[in-house]
């Protein structure tokens, strides 16, 4: 009875973070480890299923990862570089648009397996991401694209009908041509456009580290204003740094909070959400209190 | 961490039970020692709470229990009696009445506490519980009604805004007068009505034996026609007979499962709903399988 | 056959006013002697049921007034009072509550007894009134609340279902302690809160008069200027003050009219509204023209 | 003060035939005397408009009587008759398509006067009324339709969006030509149509005799077996048998009640549906009850 | 085949031009050779149908041209002048009115006969049009109405219940007297008052000329702040004058362009619409361009 | 001017077809020629969009072709055959799910050009097609699917949100394996399940012969039961066999016609919808006539 006694409680703790969250939008860039390993990847669907059933409106934005490298290389296609930046060319960008579609598809067929509907569409699907050609200091590395309009609709329509939308970042530009977009940058333009509750980041780091070379320095809360003088002091570096930006931003345009949490770990969206066991760092807004802590 | 993760796997385990009754009525007959209990009272109000965050739609319904009598004497009232049944004549009628209202705004009272709007009704609101009077053997015991119809717009409407409704068993007949109900048989009423997929019964019981004398002949789970053929052998007696009789009836009116829960055990709500261990008896009809087996 | 269509032409003189106040809130504060006798309690309930069939919007808002009392002597406790004033403890508070949820069902009964539904609510309920303690000259007189907020969301939801709301005035502090109000602000808390069209107190009085010992001084019709002055002038007194000030606070938070309404008057109400009989004194705000002169 | 009570009192014994026709759709044939006399029309226009505002929805039909043929002789138009009827050549209906149009605007006009909105219509309008060619003893009479179909949705969508409906008895065939119809007809087949709880017919007699040549014989209420008795018996004879049939029809299709009116007697409308003196005869199906008797 | 082919390529056409009118309104102002011709008048139904049909939301406002003329010499009446124009007494008023209303009878039979529900109204209906009385260099014409307030909210519920309306120039006063509106200045006022996307008039000219004398100076696109300076200039003159001011003082209100069509060209309105045959001239605002050029 | 007007007529002739189909489902089978001739995709994408904008709602049903094929040996993978069958493995599955993918988003951005919002979805998405596994002569040929079940929810949604939605044929067993499957079967599944008004296949034939060998002895309309004799007689062979089992099993279905069309026609479907010219072959339900002969 003991055990059956402490899983009641569990769920009733769980309690006032349910009532917070209800009817949130909760954004959640789905990407790394936790992409590849097959535990990690089911702890992942349990968790955003679990947000969708418990009344949280989940959006899944998901790159496609090492498998599009593995495609390309199967096609015995020959990588270019520029700036040392691969360059998307015609052929590149159609392999990683059938690649991000297949994953697409699969996370909905994890996602349906828990009983719930879901769809998964391209940026190009009800005009939802527009964007523009990006250059890489000012040289043409192909079909790269930066977002320039989100159109939320689609998302809108398809949260009304309780489906979970599951994104690829792949949108097209003025002309209707087709280009790939980063994948933290796309989960940050639709936070943003859907004023998210919530948008969290599943990355292969523990977390900011106010030292990158100190483990210890782990930050488990940072104020957009010291994010900002941890990146004027360039103690930030990296891969960390345009994903920082992309936080700052997030915050400075509506969303309440950001987490970068580490994906290796199970269920960390559920123990960030769920418990007061902080997984890798929150990103708030001015004058914004823990919510763990007070009431 | 080894908590943590723990945590997280009792949520996933729910998912199951969350999806399934995702929108379905949940009618809780609230009673006995779970209403004196302080911690008792606390759980149960969390669990129903839950239940409403996660997607359910539960109702509750109470009795006024012990409260009524305390306050009959502290009016100094001489109680009479017929049949050995206590006469609820207009005075005693009143007191239930103002008793029960209070006990109903005490619970909407603990319910806001955790974050969910509550109304608190009698069945003279909105017209939901028309009764005729009933006698004893042929004699009048005052106002004591039986339920002759249930409206339940009023159930409808709270539900479809949101809030939960907390339902005491007092009612009108054709002429407006006053009456009082078995708060068992209003909740068996109500479920009927509003096409409950689950009945539970809060009581201070570990639910229905095989022989009322041994109680190592617990029965998790019985089937209607089980159940009559123990009624038939005289194997049920005391209280339990009307309330099971209430339960055959509720199943046969639609209804698709009722339990007979033991309310002296904290969370028994959840632990019924949540785990696959079995709290109490739980009535099935013909043909359903218990769902907590296959899938 | 004249009676006959007397009788029409009085159905049709009310044309114009029905037409005036279709869909409009109206808040009507219940007390008094209206409350007490029989025959007036009748008259006010089918007014009020009329004017919801005719297509106003109405909503009681009632006292407890001497039946608290005669409870709390009922059970034979001491009264305390501070500085005059009753003190409410817990246990008044109790009987406050049990009673007033009494008077608010014998309520709902008489106005389902004429066809119309109804809901009997306290300020708890859906989270209606917040309140904070109040002090009486610093001294603490028990559970007695001034409210602090008004969530007027589940009487919006009920005169959208056709429901005619009944509310008394007791409402939670952010503990979720039970308090008292005070019926009239509480009468005018709601009004403000709904945007009420017109706030009507039945009271025990002729109405508001110039000069306080002189019964021709009658006021008919009062601008906001003139009450303030009136109050400056020290020409109110006793309980009009709190009163007046009450109408003077609704009448500048988007009230259009509040009227002191002489309760002893058997049809007060309907002949307010529907006739160019003034009863007792109505309030209005700067360059408003009293409707019945002109178009 | 007591002619104001009087008023209040008049209000209030309307108060349960509001309640019992709230919502409820009324067809009301306007025609004969109360089209002529202005001041029956303002009554008349004055009662409809009541009903209205109380909550009923109201449909007028109406004819354009003596006006169609003021107009024919004001053009100099010769009159054709066979077997006694005159008949409607393309000219005449022309005429009368204009007058009627005219006399639908001039009801709007009047019913705006009283502050609601109204929308006058043919049965061109959306379709509403489909006709086929009648003919006399096999005689071609011109453009003079028989109702084939009635597509109700127009008025469901005036009566949703709250105007009140006028229609004048004109329709087309199927190959898009103007027909008149008898207006008693349309009135009918409309009432029908949308399922009205009440027909009533303005007259220009006092009601259905039981015996044509005896005032005495009145009959207040006539149940449709006793009409066909009448009728088989030839105790109905000149206008009124088309009338009656048409009444039975009504009744027979779902209509619950229908009304012949002496239209002669101000207010008739609102006598006979507020007061229990019987206007005219009303024509119940089998099993009915007289309701201002009983409950 | 090829002529099939062709037939196909027309539809594709008028794709982008379906694109970007799709549930615009569009307000035809329909008189002059148009309304007098049959076969003009058929195409001009045609028109407006196609533009409902294909997701328009079209708006007809007619004059009664000659027709009126003809009824009121019909019968017999003197007509008498004041300034050169027409007095508008009340039995011209009469007239006009029943002529105006046969008129939108018979579009809406010629509608309904391609299939599309349609209701014709006057100004009257819904209170749509309210006007005061207009004088001509201060003398009294009679019944000639100025307008002083649009309600569309008749038009509104009649396009979201997907009738075509077709409304005639007639309105009330504030004392509910019945006048004559010019039809064009009526058609100005609708389209403003619904914010249409394009108001057209089918007029009895090719467009507005730079020199009146001269055919070669049609001008197909005139900016408002030419239009200014052409009737600065004394360019425009007669008809036209009061014509180009409306199409002005449209601009100037919010709808985005104005047509002057030149109605005698069969099918003029699906030519201006969808094809790049400029057919008259085209008001705009300034800083809008001729979308046929550019995307 | 003539080619104007001609054009304009063209418009017009369309209009009862417009009308016909407003609002009605229309499920497009496109595949062939249809989908690798760069003009004729854009033909049929332009007929697809016009529909879509006057007022029909097109569903697509794409295949994926040669492309598959092209992608499978891209990847060096050796085809294996069972039956003269291809053998879909799972990593041929993967690359089929792929390819389908890519060219749904192809179809999107062609859609989006022309201004129309799409989605395109496989059978996964919202759990639109269930499947089981289907043998070939009792041979494994790997995860070929038939289709069990299909929730058509989530076209209805999309529809109702005005996308246009193109869909995949792949999809889910009960355990959630992936499954292709043949797009003819799938359209015509989809069509019975949204009762579509039509169903049209693009083809690479010019429709139904009566004789496979003989051009001239192409039909135009087919009667279900003449079909089932075409075929009982074995005059239907090869890839039009199962093609006209899947006409005949969607008009037993509730589909009112289905056309078997030639795709290498440009705008073959607008042909057969707007014009009288027959293409291909109509196959129609007992006593349904051609509804371009008659009215």
């Amino acid at each position: 009875m003991n055990t059956y006694l402490e899983k009641a409680k569990v769920l009733i703790e769980a309690l006032p973070y349910i009532q917070r969250f209800n009817r949130k939008i909760i954004v959640v860039k789905y990407g790394g480890s936790a992409m590849v390993d097959e535990e990690l990847k089911r702890s992942v669907i349990q968790d955003v299923t679990l947000l969708k059933l418990v009344g949280f409106k989940p959006i899944i934005v998901h790159g496609g990862g090492k498998e599009i490298s593995r495609w390309v290389s199967k096609v015995g296609m020959e990588p270019k570089f520029i700036n040392g930046l691969r360059v998307t060319d015609k052929e590149t960008m159609e392999i990683a648009e059938m690649v991000l579609g297949k994953v697409g598809k699969s996370l909905v067929q994890l996602v349906e397996g828990l009983g719930v509907k879901a769809v998964s569409l391209s940026g190009k699907d009800g005009g939802l991401l527009k964007v523009e050609k990006k250059y890489s200091k000012g040289e043409d590395i192909g079909f790269v694209g930066e977002i320039t309009d989100v159109d939320p609709q689609i998302l809108y329509d398809l949260l009304e009908k309780d489906f979970l939308p599951i994104v690829c970042p792949v949108g097209l530009d003025k002309d209707f041509n087709t280009y790939n977009i980063n994948a933290d940058d796309a989960a940050c333009a639709i936070a943003r456009a859907v004023n998210a509750e919530k948008l969290a980041f599943l990355t292969d780091i523990e977390g900011v580290r106010r030292d990158p070379e100190d483990p210890k320095s782990l930050i488990s809360e940072l104020h957009v204003k010291e994010a900002r003088e941890l990146i004027a002091n360039g103690n930030i570096g990296g891969g960390m740094l345009p994903k920082l930006n992309n936080c700052i931003d997030a915050i400075e345009n509506g969303v309440s909070r950001v987490h970068i949490l580490d994906g290796r770990i199970a269920h960390c969206l559920l123990l960030e959400i769920f418990t007061n066991k902080g997984i890798g760092t929150a990103i708030l807004g001015e004058g914004e209190e823990n919510y763990y802590d007070g009431k």
